[in-house]
This record gives C-alpha cells, sequence and structure tokens, in this order.
C-alpha cells in the first residue's frame, strides 16, 4: 500500500558520515582530528560547570564566547557568528547568503558538503578544475556567479594560499559574496580574517574542531562585517536560537584565552608533519606542501588504494578518495610521534 | 554605496529570542524552565567527561542516546532521531515532511515558531483558531492540507488532549503527516508515542529542556515509524552530521536512567502547579486547567499587563503576550516553592 503523504517529504541521499571504529588499538588518522586533548583549562571549564544553571536555556548570543574571540582576532563581538559546529555555520552561511540564481562558484577538489548543501538549498553551482598542482588559479574565479567559497588551506589538497591570492579571488567577485573557509589555517595558513574591514563581502570561517581539538563540543564561527553578520543571525535566529550549549561556550571560552597552549600544540603538530613529510619522501612518496594538520601524497610506484587497504588490516586508519583526479593519492592526518611511527613501519612493510 | 552583492542576501525580520535578565536575586518564571537542577547523575556525567574523547567528533548517529530512550519508551533505535533541541528537530521536520504545496494547518494560538519556520522555508501554512475554551477542535483538521502541528499539551495555553483527541486528528488526516510537539507532556499531558506503531504519518517530538531540566544542553528528539526517521536522518545528514555533541549524549543518557529523580521532578512540579492554581483562584483569577509546568491566569478586574509590569519592577519576571485574545492573560511557569510563595506576595500587592 502506497500512502499519499508520502509524495510531500523530501527524499534525499543521505550524506554518510565517515564512520568512527570502534576497536581498540587503532591508529585513528583518517578523520583531521587533533591528536592532543584541548587546553586543560577548556577540561577545567567543562568540570567546573554550575550544575544549578543547566536547566537554563544557553545566552542565545554566546556573548562571552564572541567577546573571547573578538579579543582574540582584534575585532568586535558584533563582526563574530556562532553555531553548532562550522558546518552549521556555513550551512546558515549558504542558506542567507548564496540566494542568487546564479550558479555559486568553487573548486572541483575541495570540502565534498558544498555540493550537499547546494542540493539540499537548491543552490545552482559551478565547479572550477584545480590545477595539475593541485592547485587554484584566483583567476578562474572572474565569471558571473552568485557567490564564491573555497578553503584556505583547501581540503583535502592541504595546500594553502596567502593573502595575495584571496585579495585577487575577492577583486575579480566585487559583487558577490566570497566566503573563505579556515577551518585548517591555524596549522601554518594565512588567515585573511583583517580583509574583512577592507571587503564588506568577505566572510571568513573557523572551527574550534581541529586546532582547538574541541570537535566534540561543536564549535564554529563566522567572522564579517557586521552587516553581514545581522542577517546571518536573523537566518539563524528564524531556525533555532540557541544552537551552542552552556558547556560548550564555557570550554570554548577557557581554549580561546589559553594561547600558550594553543600555539604548543599545534607547533607540535607542524613539527610531525615535516617529519613524516621527509621520510615518506625518502621513501619515494611525493608529498604536497601543506599548512594543514594532515597531508595528500602518492608514490608513482604503488597503488595508494591498496596501501589504504593493507593499513586497515594493520589498523592503521588513513583516507582514500576513490574520485577522479585523487585516486592515486591518500589522505593521512597528522598523530602523535607516536602513531606516525607506527605509520611509517606499516608503510615500509607494504612497500616491501 | 549600495553594493550589488546585498542583492543575493536573504534578509528576513529576526526572531528575537525573550531576553535573559542579568540581574541577580530575580524570580525567573517566564521560560517555562524547570525549577530543579538536572539528575545528579546527568551533572556526574559531564564532571566525569572522558578528556581525552574531546578531540574526536561526537557519533553522528548518538547511539547511546538513542538506545536509551529506546529502552525507556519501548520502542526501537532505529524509530528515534536526536537533533540539537527540540527547535532543531522540529526545523528539520518542516524540511523534510512539510514539501506540499498546500498549506500546513496548526492552530491560531501556539508555539510562535511554526510560522517563523513556514517563512523560512517558503512552507504555505493555514491556522484554524481554538475554541472559546482555548481547546483545539480535531474537526477543524478535516480539510485538505499539506501537514498538521499541534503541541500536546498545547502552548500557551497549557492545556492537554487524551489520545483520543490525537487520534480524531490522525483518522481527519490519514494524507498528510501529523506532526505532535510533546514539549510539555511529562507534566501530567497524554504522549501519544505508543500510536506510532498504528499510524505511519505521525511525528512525536519532544526535549530534555523542560522535564529533564537540561535547557543549556539542546538535546531535541522526534519518535516516529522507521521510514520517517530515515528520510528525517538523511536531510539532518545532508545539513550538519554531528548536531548532538558528546557531553550532551553522556548527560542524556544519565538523565534517562535515572526515572526516580525524573518522576519526583516532575511530581514537584505538579504538586506546586495545584498550590498555586488554587490561590490564584482564591484571589479571583482564572486559570486554564494546565497539564504543563506553566499556566495561563487572568483576572476579571484587573489588568494582566500592569501585573505583568509592576511584576517586573519587583523583580518577579512572568510572560505577557500583546497578542489578539490572550492579551487578558499572563504566563506563569511554575518554579520552587519558594519561588512562587514570593510570586504570590507580589501579585496580592499588585491586587490591593
Amino acid at each position: 500500500m502506497e500512502y499519499l503523504w508520502k509524495q510531500n517529504i523530501r527524499k534525499i541521499d543521505p550524506y554518510v558520515p565517515g564512520e568512527q571504529s570502534k576497536e581498540k588499538n587503532i591508529v585513528k588518522i583518517n578523520a583531521n582530528e587533533n591528536p592532543y586533548p584541548p587546553s586543560p583549562k577548556a577540561i577545567e571549564a567543562i568540570r567546573n560547570i554550575n550544575a544549578n544553571k543547566l536547566r537554563f536555556y544557553p545566552d542565545a548570543n554566546a556573548a562571552p564566547l564572541k567577546k573571547a574571540l573578538a579579543d582574540y582576532y582584534n575585532t568586535e563581538a558584533e563582526n563574530i557568528f556562532l553555531g553548532n559546529g562550522s558546518d552549521d555555520v556555513i550551512a546558515l552561511c549558504f542558506q542567507t547568503f548564496f540566494c542568487s540564481e546564479k550558479p555559486i562558484a568553487f573548486p572541483d577538489i575541495t570540502y565534498s558538503f558544498y555540493p550537499v548543501w547546494c542540493r539540499l538549498f537548491n543552490i545552482p553551482f559551478k565547479t572550477y578544475p584545480l590545477d595539475k598542482r593541485f592547485r587554484i588559479n584566483p583567476d578562474d574565479y572572474k565569471e558571473e556567479n552568485g557567490g564564491v567559497i573555497l578553503p584556505n588551506p583547501n581540503a583535502p589538497t592541504s595546500i594553502g594560499e596567502g593573502l595575495d591570492f584571496v585579495r585577487r579571488i575577492l577583486d575579480n567577485n566585487r559583487d558577490s559574496i566570497v566566503i573563505i573557509d579556515e577551518a585548517y589555517v591555524d596549522f601554518g595558513g594565512t588567515s585573511c580574517i583583517e580583509l574583512i574591514k577592507e571587503y564588506k563581502n568577505l566572510v571568513v570561517t573557523g572551527t574550534f574542531s581541529k586546532s582547538r581539538s574541541l570537535a566534540s563540543l561543536r564549535i564554529g564561527f563566522a567572522i564579517a562585517d557586521k552587516e553581514l553578520i545581522s542577517y546571518l543571525e536573523a537566518v539563524k535566529n528564524s531556525y533555532n536560537s540557541y544552537t551552542v550549549d552552556s558547556v560548550s561556550i564555557a570550554a570554548g571560552v577557557a581554549s580561546v584565552q589559553d594561547d600558550e597552549y594553543f600555539k604548543s600544540t599545534i607547533n607540535r603538530v607542524i613539527a610531525t608533519r615535516k617529519r613524516v613529510t621527509n621520510e615518506l619522501e625518502a621513501l619515494g612518496f611525493e608529498v604536497l606542501p601543506s599548512s594543514s594538520n594532515f597531508i595528500m601524497a602518492t608514490h608513482n610506484s604503488h597503488s595508494m588504494k591498496e596501501m589504504f587497504e593493507y593499513l586497515k588490516t594493520q589498523k592503521v586508519f588513513i583516507r582514500y578518495f576513490s574520485l577522479p583526479r585523487i585516486d592515486k593519492y591518500v589522505r593521512i592526518t597528522i598523530g602523535t610521534d607516536e602513531e606516525m611511527d607506527i605509520f611509517l613501519e606499516k608503510v615500509r612493510e607494504f612497500l616491501k
């Protein structure tokens, strides 16, 4: 029996999130998570949460966290928008800023959620191929469009670009909103947050899930001109007024205020990235130049798909994309030195 | 100078969430929050969170909390959907289930977010007036429609209806999805969750923000036939894969498993509601019959707007709606006995 009410249901192909293995003693370097715990001050903030206030709704404006980020980025609270992870923030940006009939523009190889949001919100889009070195050519983004979004550093390529590159994108797109997704910027990329004063059509997004080791708490943000932020707040407040919970606000503030710990974990990840890159190159791999907490690598004389499968049997989980152009590469998150030693050992076994 | 890119921005009237007073020593009985803290076991779960796992993404499926709720409601995990508060859950339900060209149906006096979501998602709607006793007539919901949503108990009227009422709505709407929003049901209402086996087009939503005293953590859920839940998951996973954070999952599980505490706080709220209702009636108020953690009250010989304003000056915050039909009423959340004694004292002062 077919029910009439089924006609009014939206049926879309589900975007299946990467499965988290439940096995123990694995090396999990497949989700670009940080190998180090968050700031001890963030952990303390969670443990010291005021139990008597849990019954109240959180501050809908998440004011303490906006203030902490404003101080950190040398801007004002009204320039900051907060959400339930940067996926929530970017999804709201798509709904708010990409309301044109013209297609929005993004690279062919990039964060795989962009086309999913386009389909969800009925936003037309056009992709522009990365060049042979997997870099974005800013002059590709000159065509009339309904908006531009790109990650810098890009994912899964790991390649970061400088301020001149972002300026060029912005100068080519004076009539569109440009979103620069800086999820990975803290690991050696160049942030363009300072450009929001100059370009009123620039939105920069960020996350606490990578460099701040708080993926479990879901905190994302956008920084832009106050007027743009006000439009974003209006849409958010028409969807769900309280998206960032009290525990996340408290832990987020503590994380932002502990810059010493933040810088020290980032430096450790960067040092490990350099070492692993050198060792892989010594083994004959080609590694793309990374400004992120992960690397993209390939090998002339070995199948990366087979290496991915072999490592899985050895309980080392990296990421392989069965997609055109990047199917000869693997993506490897930078773990601890101990984890990367196990990874390198298993790679050497595979190469033999 | 007008920028061209402003044309592509969605500009909507923001839904302004109720302001939270920052004053101390106030009686805050304006947001239908629970006066008692959450289960001590939920608080313990937060304090004992595994700090080494905060760096990982949460379980996208929030499986432990689905399992706890499935056990509690005598159903299966596949019948349960979880979100970032029930506003998130209902917003996703609107996007998933209300895709008809026909208007969806809900009461004229009800949760004020329903028309806001309709505007956000371009869903046509038609409202049906409550009767003179502020009750919903189930036979009003016979017209062809694109779906039905109503809270039971309704808000801000506080009035709950029984299973026969819900059956009648469902029998009148065999060709539409019917959402029953049970945000307040635990305070003496009648849940229709058992009907999901019989009616494949029924979606029941609930929240941890009221009866479970966890408004700060943002946990909402929907219970329905597995097929409906699968459509909801597909839309959610095309928006934001990780909406319920690890701390909320852990605290939520602990809350559901501590039924003794849950029932004891609910019984306290119900006992206080009875006492306050009696005392208000003795003072000449008319109080609608409540199955919720709040009451709607009016007085023949006094302006409720003036009472609301007077109480505010006395640091007692209740809710007044400047809306047709209910502008002669105030909504009062049931606080602790001590808070309600202060409230009643100030009401007596006002009446003099």
